[in-house]
């Protein structure tokens, strides 16, 4: 039934991805290239960060948040990301954590501007194997509209 | 004179970092693993998006913002990130772009709960080689108090 256009979707539709297993090595290696902090890449020095071990930047959570969204069922036609509100992380990721991705449709709206495209407003929860939440947002995306329904409106 | 401790900030203050040069092999690698959609990974399809060209992955623009903030000068004891607010993308980051990170303190409070640490509200902008920004946010992060002003408050 879904086209993955805007029209197909409904406020209130929750989609879900994962699980993404996140490696220690992973979290180095995307740590030392951008937030070579050492609570992030040096396993002794995060014991005694206040994140009392090893835990994932938060660059590298929001790069994992953002992998999972290509990954959600039924697929839909996303022409770009226009931002993200109150985003927060309230547990560290872990070497060895295994995050589930759910996206939930709040608000939808045609976009004033262009006929073709239209505007979803989602909340976000991405979590670990404990069912903790590990990043939690609200994304605003861009999506296309069903080509017929601009003649036909 | 700055420790890089809570105590050492100043409301007002503007921080600089950069420039990072983002090029077209990292755009591309890093949107494979995180984001691969065509518009971050294929010329040609890019060609044809709503960017009208290759652009970076905004997974991409966030970890190189916070790369940069590895970076700023002078440092300060982060002792983590607590979230960021009204995230937006306003212009893509090309293939050749150099990003300059500006960050500026809006507000200051020492943490209720734990007398070894404040909080920062900072503004974010993270512009282009034309002055154009790619990045912007309401930065919240928890830094260091000194040491010893926690024995004579």
């Amino acid at each position: 039934m879904s086209s993955g256009y805007f029209e197909g979707t409904e406020v209130g539709e929750c989609s879900k991805a994962g699980p993404y297993f996140v490696s220690k090595d992973e979290i180095i290696q995307f740590a030392k290239q951008f937030d070579p902090r050492p609570f992030h890449t040096d396993e002794e020095a995060a014991a005694r960060s206040v994140f009392a071990g090893l835990s994932a930047s938060g660059a590298h959570t929001f790069a994992i948040f953002v992998s999972l969204t290509c990954k959600l069922q039924p697929p839909l036609r996303i022409l770009a990301g226009l931002g993200w509100d109150e985003l927060r992380l309230p547990n560290a990721v872990r070497p060895g954590d295994e995050l589930d991705l759910e996206r939930t449709i709040l608000e939808k709206r045609e976009s004033r501007s262009s006929p073709d495209r239209g505007i979803l407003r989602t909340q976000i929860r991405l979590r670990n194997q404990r069912g903790e939440t590990v990043l939690q947002c609200f994304g605003n995306i861009l999506v296309a509209r069903r080509p017929d329904t601009k003649a036909s409106t």
